[in-house]
């Protein structure tokens, strides 16, 4: 019950532990930092899966499947991918009752196993772009573990492309990252900022990383998704050539982009409040709950009248009824608010005497009463117009909380103690250095060097080193 | 291209492996026993997943995801479980770095994690039934591996379900067994036994095992799903109580059942031919192919006359349009005969100036001539034709092939040498002991225990022994 949830002015990470649990969606497993995700949880999954996928197959990739088990040596291949990979690896030495001649990782990501197959797949030109994606689990050992956020074993996509041309890899980088950009504002209702990773943050074998960052509720910020620019890193390792249609050798270009359970993550950090979780309507397995405030003398009426809404409902919109007479409406109203439904319609006595029904907001808790006949029009116009209001609360709550200090004493600030009193968006000298001793110094890191900057002039000099500055990076304490 | 596919008559496996390969469905991969599922597989195995999960979802199960590294001692709870397991078990010794203090077992199967978790979840009988389904990948370390059929890695679902009677777990386990007969038969159009496994076959850690049991076309039995009553035998590994409404403590009945991508190795093994694949229409992801033969002279007009008509069909079948100018009508043919697209459309100069088109059947090769505005009509009615031939076509190959030996000479003929004549439906003494002997002497093992048959009377004795026959058992080679 809602009663159960910690008040997240009291300590946000119990509040989210709370959520999390109590709305069913996920709870933890005898295995270290691994979680069970339970079926309210996996619901959400299933339908991020599904959206994604829509959207994977509308821009001409495609499905398939490789091993979980990669030999060793593979990783070895590529020098950052293994320095990165390494200190996560989980490791099978025996198998089958012996001892393996070569140990065998659990993928933490799968380049080194697909680019070994595309060495196969591919001799010419003609044989690319391969547009393939695959839908996975991967395990990386991690040392603190948070449900959805950062688990040992998670479940993710990884797209993994190989093209014929720098420029056409690039651009399917971008269109990816765009793809998760619309992706999470259009159907999570999470805004994000897209843009470009640096040296230190970027991921291990790429040459450019970019990814969309979320802010959570108590201002740190969320890395939600990334796309690679790979090079000819793998193709280099893997030794995959192709031949040009001027019958040259070439090596293949790379693209991988992955999003994961940690969406689901964000999801309730994004929306939730201290009453439970909320749902984006596109995004929720039920968008209205329906339920009967019986009276002893019209019990049967209403379920009958309560029942006869739903047949009419039901086309248009995911529902279910809740017509268990044993629990107080007000017992319901908590836990379908805390399983976070979009949209609740109450009928009792009165209304069905009116031929009436009470629809509430769970974003507002506003109560709208209605006609009964104008219920589905009226139910379809909430849920679209919950959809955009979760949409720009977000927004604005981020937009409120990017600050532009413009001395290191006032970045210093927003970072103090524990928790982050926002994002910093700055004018940055680029140095590695600095960077390294900003996160030593107050724990935020550059999310990112937002690309609707990137490329312009700066004009200004670098907050932290007075010296000139050469991007625009944004800074956050992160998940 | 279907040159390269090895005939059935002059090796059976060769032929398979020709077409799995040929047809682009899946590829060895450089970790042993370990398959690629490609593109054109995967879309077989989506396919199958998403109808599959309809039929579980009306049946009121929902999915959830546990774990895939179980603790060691998990397994060895069960005294039957691990002793049938543990000769197959990949083993996690390192992690992070540092070598593990428990090993971690990569899930061959999830029972023991799962149950783990029901512990938890369980205390009343209003906590019951708990009807999970699960979609994941699972290891099992092989000696022998072949691709779809066996391998090391496979992707499956696992449904694990707890009831508060023994009744009602046993309802689930014939429930779904039903599903997974009427999804075999009806979808993928392949017919299936179901029955009883006997001891020495069932599952390890399971009271009973029932199955679904296939006919490949070389007459050895594959078993196509299985559904297991495990009685209290987890329950009681894990402790799992429950209170029921007399406020007794009672252990918790439960079920296990899974299919897995075995099934498409089944698919290729029940409808292929020495072209290629052959796909039964409610299952193939391109139902029909669209193929223009072009005339120099025509080509333009040619190819919108097939796009015009593509429109048309496009809203009704799943359709792919092969509009390549550079390949011959005869190779297209063959592709997409090797790809077993049920059905061809083709159009050329005379077809469009006589308003008409032609289709071909993928599985009988036949020519059928129609008026363009009869197109449609056709196409829908030739797919539930082809639908139901495939089906009927299998059924009595399947029945033409069970014999019924009346002595033990007249059985082992049917199991000389490496391949298999047929089955053997017989009179069974259902001693163990006899059951090892025959596998040691003719390879045949008991597939299943046929439940049109259980529980009524035999009358005759066992063709083995000469004994009383207790059962009706079907004896073949298995994959």
């Amino acid at each position: 019950m809602a009663e159960g949830i910690t008040p997240r002015e009291q300590s946000y990470a119990d509040w989210y532990v709370d959520i999390v649990t109590k709305a069913g969606l996920a709870d933890y497993s005898p295995v270290k930092g691994c979680m069970v995700i339970k079926p309210r949880g996996y619901a959400l999954w299933e339908n991020i899966q599904r959206e994604l996928d829509r959207r994977f197959k509308e821009t001409g990739h495609q499905n398939a499947y490789f091993p979980m088990l990669i030999p060793e040596s593979f990783l070895k291949k590529e020098a950052e991918h293994v320095e990165g990979f390494s200190p996560e690896l989980a490791v099978v030495t025996y198998a089958g009752g012996e001892k393996l001649d070569e140990p065998l990782v659990m993928r933490p990501t799968s380049e080194t196993i697909i680019w070994s197959m595309y060495k196969k797949w591919v001799q010419s030109y003609r044989d690319l772009p391969i547009l393939i994606n695959q839908w996975a689990n991967v395990i990386r050992w991690e040392k603190r573990t948070r449900l959805f956020l950062r688990t040992t074993e998670f479940l993710w996509q990884e797209g993994h492309t190989a093209h014929a041309t720098k420029e056409e890899a690039i651009e399917e980088t971008l269109k990816m990252l765009e793809v998760y950009r619309q992706f999470a504002e259009e159907f999570m209702a999470i805004p994000v900022v897209t843009g470009k990773k640096t040296e230190l943050e970027k991921f291990a074998g790429a040459i450019e990383t970019y990814s969309i960052e979320a802010m959570m509720q108590d201002r740190r910020a969320l890395q939600a998704g990334t796309s690679h620019f790979l090079g000819q890193n793998f193709a280099k390792a893997f030794d995959v050539t192709f031949q040009n249609p001027q019958g040259e050798l070439e090596f293949v270009w790379a693209t991988s982009w992955g999003v994961s359970t940690r969406l689901v993550g964000a999801l309730v950090m994004t929306h939730s409040d201290n009453k439970g979780l909320i749902l984006p309507p596109k995004l929720a397995p039920t968008q209205l709950v329906i339920i009967p405030i019986f009276r002893k003398d019209s019990a049967e009426q209403i379920k009958t009248y309560a029942q006869q809404i739903a047949q009419e409902l039901r086309p248009h919109v995911r529902l279910e009824i809740d017509a268990d007479e044993q629990a107080s409406p007000g017992w319901k109203f908590a836990e379908w608010e805390l399983r976070g439904v979009p949209l609740r319609l109450e009928v009792g006595p009165k209304d069905r005497e009116n031929n009436k029904v009470c629809l509430v907001r769970r974003d507002s808790g506003e109560k709208i009463f209605v006609d009964r006949a104008q219920a589905r029009a009226k139910v379809e116009e909430l849920l679209t117009e919950i959809q955009h209001s979760l949409y720009q609360r977000a927004l604005e709550f981020r937009n409120q909380n990017i600050f532009e200090p413009t001395t290191y004493e006032e970045f210093k600030q927003l970072f103090e103690g524990e928790g982050a009193k926002g994002w910093a968006l700055i004018p940055f000298c680029g140095d590695p250095q600095v960077e390294k001793k900003i996160k030593e110094e107050t724990k935020a890191t550059i999310r990112c060097l937002p690309l609707d900057r990137l490329g312009q002039p700066v004009e200004r000099p670098c907050v932290i080193t007075g010296k000139e500055a050469k991007v625009w990076a944004i800074f956050g304490k992160a998940y």
